[in-house]
């Protein structure tokens, strides 16, 4: 509880008066007490007990034009509110800070993941917008398979290359009992570093790489990296993560990691503690999967013994600073030529095809809402969560054998238009 | 105390135990207990206890490279840093929060106040920058003096509009009992642009106008009102303000009151909760400062009718977002035509001799680090706390007549060096 306010000058009777003596030593005695019985069970020395004022309804974020909509500032009623703006957890992180980013941040979602522990305080509202964002109900359960030998092949054709130019997956992975990088002291940002550049100085073989830290990297390495398009920028302060507070104390505690062949990629401390990257040119999704499974679980092997664990939950999965990334945030992707399947159907066309029958989403050459040029686009898994990491990848990698198969029909002249509608 | 966290599926004996019943039953007796005396106190109505994990010095931030430098970042030590960070005001905003301006925003101080409570939970470390701001000892007074009628206009010539073109004060006003813009809930900028807005409606005669919110205007009065130059924008992401906080939900509450002849401007929840604004074409420094003075006293008198008072300290004086701008924030300010000074001494040498001789800053035509056109210069008191407003408008006055005494010397041929050398 902060010291009570020195009158100002011209303060009177208006200011608040001081509680009856004899109740007044009372509760600052049972406080003594707590405080001694803390401090007998070590308590005290990682938590303090502070007195903030409650919030009500009254601070409700309506009656304004945000600058930008988010499912969180269309779905958010008054009562949810009220029922999670007095519930903060212990890195102080308010309901309130983690609402922000959904009506300052330009954000699908607008709703940040500060920490495991929030997310257990404000769970009915977190399992409702989650429900709203992906389509998994409360009751589900979120299952991981990294095994890439569970991923059937069988349907990929023998000239893949001559369609697929490149293959990536990536996912986020944060360990637990720290703060997510919304609500991250220094210290832990700066811990998670730590375990994580530990855990990748143990990789070898093809993962054997070297991690360069924004903040102590040289010259030459910072152009090295940016020739490479390795190099992640600091979010723009329109950006999801810059109005949640993830984005405090730029560049401090993040870095890049790379393999020496630069196929094996992980950012840390940006958007989530770590994000995992595994590409190649080529459409061998076995290979790109099982690289990324193996640098996550030689990590996890590292960070396990020194007694951490990744964050999970059996219904959310995998934790992230961001609402549309939980569950597996796997993101699996191909850069496909498909120039005659969008001759006769046009891009909106394939993307409509994508999302609506491949569970898939499709983006033009230079990612959302840009051209396809000559053909090529960007496929990915559209969900995130409620399927396991193979059965995106599947999907997938089905989507893009169904999508090749049209375009040779197409190439030869055949009219896909009646096989697009029958699907 | 959030409630404990669910133990994950890949969780083992490492996650936390719980506490011993006996133990754990009497702490949450005495938790239970104290709940409900604070119940029946009414505390519980409006504040809440929380526990939240300290921070120790490891959290200091160093070793990184700040996108800015800041009088915050040069002078903050790691011992000063401990003394504060676990200190939590009502409104939950943290010692770290008040310093993050400091690295990431472009800012001289770096150091946000984010209520009146926080400046005297973390009084030795406001008091020991604001003196490495400002020069004013720690155990130094500030008075108030707003009498227009103890401003001496003798040495004011005759012809003081031919090289006066525009005379400008200005200072902030903060409510005692809600947060300053960076810290202040939703529901307190709205409290707070209603008793404003409610007090500025009270004013007659010459400071009769309309008050119009950024968040309800209409387009045409938007244009209006750009036309006009009196339209603040949304502070940029680098701004001391968006970096402390005080730009969250944009534009809610936030607007502007000119009076009719647009001479009197109110800046609502900008960077303060209310910066006050009198100007005028020519140098009439007493009428200027007489309908400042009246227009922050009309609005101090409704606010004292419902029970509020302005927030004011006797050391600290007037409360302000930031740290440079806490005292008078009193910023008086004339454009004044000097350019045959300008071209013996060249600007650097009147800028030079305003900050050293005559507690003046000299500016450009257009701000900090512009050309004087045609020898056009902005000048304004140096200082802000220690001096009363009088005072202050005084040393811009005196100075101002010196400089036009200089410049009069100039035009007729005289040589100002040898006068500037031995001031």
């Amino acid at each position: 509880m902060p010291p009570a306010l020195p009158a100002p000058a011209s303060a009177s009777a208006s200011w608040p008066r001081p509680l009856p003596n004899s109740t007044a030593s009372v509760v600052s005695s049972l406080n003594s007490r707590v405080a001694a019985i803390e401090a007998d069970l070590g308590i005290s020395a990682a938590q303090q007990t502070i007195s903030i004022n409650k919030v009500d309804v009254s601070n409700f974020p309506k009656n304004f034009r945000p600058k930008y909509e988010s499912l969180t500032s269309k779905i958010l009623t008054p009562e949810m509110y009220a029922a999670n703006c007095n519930l903060v957890g212990p890195r102080n992180y308010t309901f309130d800070m983690a609402i922000q980013c959904g009506y300052d941040g330009r954000s699908g979602t607008g709703m940040a993941i500060p920490d495991q522990e929030s997310y257990y305080l404000w769970k009915d509202w977190y399992d409702f917008i989650i429900d709203k964002c992906h389509g998994h109900p409360p009751d589900a359960k979120h299952f991981t398979d990294l095994d890439s030998s569970h991923v059937d092949i069988s349907r990929l054709p023998a000239d893949l290359d001559k369609y697929c130019i490149s293959t990536r997956i990536r996912a986020a992975r944060n360990i637990s009992g720290y703060g997510l990088p919304p609500a991250s002291t220094r210290s832990e940002r700066r811990e998670v570093r730590d375990l994580i550049v530990e855990g990748l100085a143990g990789l070898t073989g093809e993962l054997k790489g070297k991690y360069f830290g924004l903040d102590t990297m040289s010259p030459a390495e910072e152009k090295q990296l940016q020739d490479d398009h390795f190099l992640f920028q600091m979010p723009d302060p329109n950006a999801m993560i810059f109005a949640c507070g993830g984005v405090r104390d730029w560049p401090d505690a993040r870095g890049i990691y790379h393999n020496d062949d630069k196929t094996f990629l992980v950012w840390v401390n940006e958007e989530d503690q770590m994000r995992v990257i595994s590409m190649q040119k080529g459409g061998n999704v076995p290979e790109v999967f099982k690289r990324f499974a193996l640098g996550i679980n030689e990590v996890e092997k590292v960070i396990n013994a020194k007694g951490k664990i990744y964050m999970y939950d059996d219904h959310l999965g995998q934790f992230s600073s961001c609402v549309s990334n939980v569950g597996t945030g796997l993101r699996a992707s191909m850069h496909i030529l498909l120039p005659k399947i969008i001759d006769q159907i046009g891009q909106d066309g394939l993307e409509a095809l994508c999302w609506n029958k491949l569970e898939m989403q499709c983006r033009g050459t230079g990612g959302e809402h840009t051209k396809a040029i000559g053909g090529r686009v960007d496929l990915s898994n559209q969900k995130r969560i409620g399927k396991t990491e193979v059965e995106l990848v599947q999907i997938m990698t089905d989507g893009v054998c169904t999508l090749i198969e049209l375009e040779k029909i197409a190439e030869k002249g055949g009219d896909i238009k009646a096989r697009v509608a029958a699907m």
